[in-house]
């Protein structure tokens, strides 16, 4: 098994070594290869608009309208039942997104590089609260922001991100974690760290003050802007760890609502999908377990890179919203990732564990032997199309993905167990 | 003693009924009344030029310079010495300082209104790190960084307050405590969400995109902006408290460098003085506690009202930073500030002691009973005037101070002891 340590090392060696930065925000069709008319890409594994759960069909055809492929929401049904559209995972553009998860060709992405690595990664804007599509919402309303985003703060941030030469990432989570953000359930402090940093740029760049003082209040208002931030970095850390001949490191964890897949290192590109489970959780009023719709989205490459529930002992608040307990039961959860975890990130570390380092690098095999499956923070959506977010909480990966994703695993290095 | 503990529940509710808002920022001169050319305002109990220490000495003689009363440093240094000059508390004119804490007509102070009881409070701007008045500066770099204070950053913070009517304070530390700051030698957290509460009304009442960028930028880059608001908020929220027939709360603590000063509610404005203790502490390199000056500044106001300090287990980060130890010390400094106060403030809570209050109302009582005296997170001056700062630590309050005050305290009403 020397081979496999040796293999992990150097799969979480790039993982740390990784400096990923913030560079751009530009139109998908435009930087995203592939990503043409009539292309969809989506949060999760492959999967069909048969098999799509209600909310991920929402954000489908209300972005079918947005990019004038369809008239109205009805004909945009149409047109996605008809099998013209082309329905691809974001993790196959080098790119993730939110719950649904959604990006077509006039939405504006985020560009991370890797300066490390070379490789660049895209996540859509933070839409904010309230009825967004993310969580399925498809009305004016929604369409609207989206356009703003488009046209007004994409621009700016562009301008700005040029104006100072990109914004370095791996700083801004260092101090994040000691400022109470997880960043996936909680990004208050990171959002207002980006913010001061871009906010100098954003002035020198402006076009008028109005405008201005509205991407100001857009962006500090909107305590989850830096969750798509953390999103993009994610994928721009991990692609890098893809491929390395030997190694159990999970390399991303996806939901599109349906079904749940992994990808480990050693295994290339293949996915291990199961069932996506329900999240465990608070509801908003007005709201229960019987609204929502099981877990969705790309955002649990947060965890795949040791943040969100890996980093919960930085976000005691968090487990508050999530439902998951107390401070002390916080500081557990990252004890126990620390368990299927190859090792610690020594740039992220957490006060409340008097400075101990994220868990990094998830080894398939002590997630079985532990029995403990990758904790996850995640938001939750209605299971009907239209509606939107309805509460917050704790999912776990399903074990069976990490069961095929060994057994491949084993396949592939001529051994019958490797645990 | 029935009639105190009544006393003291009304002095806490005092505490905690109170509706700190920040308001305007306007030129000392204008707006605090008494302080006229030949009146200097300091941190700290009333002290003369002849028992000053070397920072505070220092200071004034830079702002003599400053305000034009003398045209250079040695010839500003004879004025002091001339008795021509008249020192005062900030305390005694509604103000706070922190360090040195000089206040003199051309500074521009912070106003905060307490909504509650109709009372203002006022302190300086923050001037940021390096060579700065507070720690004793006095060169032409630190006389040019308060001239634009004066002529650029105040104008505008004063025309954005009036532009959103000004910002209230406390939603802003119940955030910040979940952010890791303690508000005296951590603001990260604060400045950030005050950065983003005013930045879209910055943006909407600047004069030029360049101005408006230094601004963001001198804001931003600078981690202790905050604690000047919280001082004058400190200010705002405990002179309410002052003169509760029968209340033994501890309403100001105070450092001139030389004295350390505390007032109590039922002994109305007088001051109980023992010398300065030595903080205990971290230098910055090339500096140990052989150059540091004793504990200085009207910064322990902050602590007066629960944070600081007492409110450590919040920002275990600081912990590390002032030498107090590690995350779990941390969270003992706050439980020991428990046992000397009268309550606990339920709108400003700890996540990771389960949502617990800030130790709120410091009972002289307590204090001399379990003989633990509050303890102070502060900044260390150089002992020499114009040097500046040379690390951070942890100091305690004297307990000569609340010997002196129970004494009084107790001849007031009329028992032997009141313990």
């Amino acid at each position: 098994m020397e081979k496999i340590e040796q293999a992990n090392k150097i799969a979480v060696g790039r993982m740390l070594d990784s400096d990923p930065v913030l560079v751009d925000v530009r139109p998908a069709g435009e930087i995203i290869s592939g990503l043409a008319d009539g292309v969809i890409l989506h949060a999760g594994p492959p999967i069909g608009w048969d098999r799509m759960c209600g909310p991920m069909r929402g954000a489908i055809t209300g972005a079918i309208v947005l990019e004038g492929w369809a008239g109205d929401l009805a004909a945009a049904g149409k047109l996605a039942q008809s099998g013209d559209i082309s329905f691809q995972p974001n993790h196959h553009f080098d790119a993730v997104g939110p719950m649904t998860g959604l990006i077509t060709p006039s939405m504006p992405v985020m560009v991370v590089e890797n300066r490390k690595f070379g490789n660049r990664a895209f996540c859509t804007l933070n839409e904010g609260l309230g009825k967004v599509m993310r969580f399925g919402g498809n009305d004016g309303e929604v369409l609207n922001r989206l356009r703003w985003l488009a046209s007004d703060l994409a621009p700016a941030l562009s301008r700005a991100l040029a104006d100072r030469e990109g914004l370095p990432l791996k700083a801004i989570i260092a101090r994040g974690l000691s400022m109470g953000d997880e960043m996936h359930q909680r990004n208050i402090a990171c959002t207002g760290l980006v913010l001061r940093e871009l906010a100098p740029s954003l002035a020198r760049t402006s076009t008028d003050p109005e405008t201005l003082a509205g991407l100001l209040s857009f962006i500090g208002g909107n305590d989850q802007f830096f969750l798509n931030i953390a999103m993009a970095m994610g994928k721009a850390i991990m692609d890098p760890v893809r491929g390395v001949d030997g190694s159990c490191v999970v390399t991303a964890m996806s939901r599109n609502g349906t079904d749940f897949g992994i990808r480990v290192s050693g295994t290339g590109d293949q996915w291990f999908t199961a069932p996506v489970e329900m999240p465990n959780g608070l509801y908003f009023p007005g709201f229960s377990e019987r609204d929502a719709n099981p877990d969705m989205g790309d955002s649990t490459i947060v965890e795949t890179m040791g943040l969100g529930g890996f980093a919960m002992a930085a976000a005691p608040a968090v487990a508050g919203f999530v439902g998951a307990g107390s401070a002390g039961d916080a500081l557990n959860y990252t004890r126990s990732m620390l368990e299927i975890t190859v090792g610690r990130n020594p740039e992220w570390t957490i006060p409340a564990l008097d400075f101990t380092g994220v868990p990094t690098g998830i080894d398939i095999r002590k997630v079985l032997e532990t029995g403990l499956a990758p904790v996850i923070n995640t938001g939750i959506a209605h299971r009907e199309p239209g509606v939107g977010q309805v509460g917050a909480g704790i999912v776990r990966a399903p074990m069976a993905c990490f069961e095929q994703a060994l057994e491949a695993f084993a396949a592939g290095m001529g051994v019958g167990g490797v645990s």
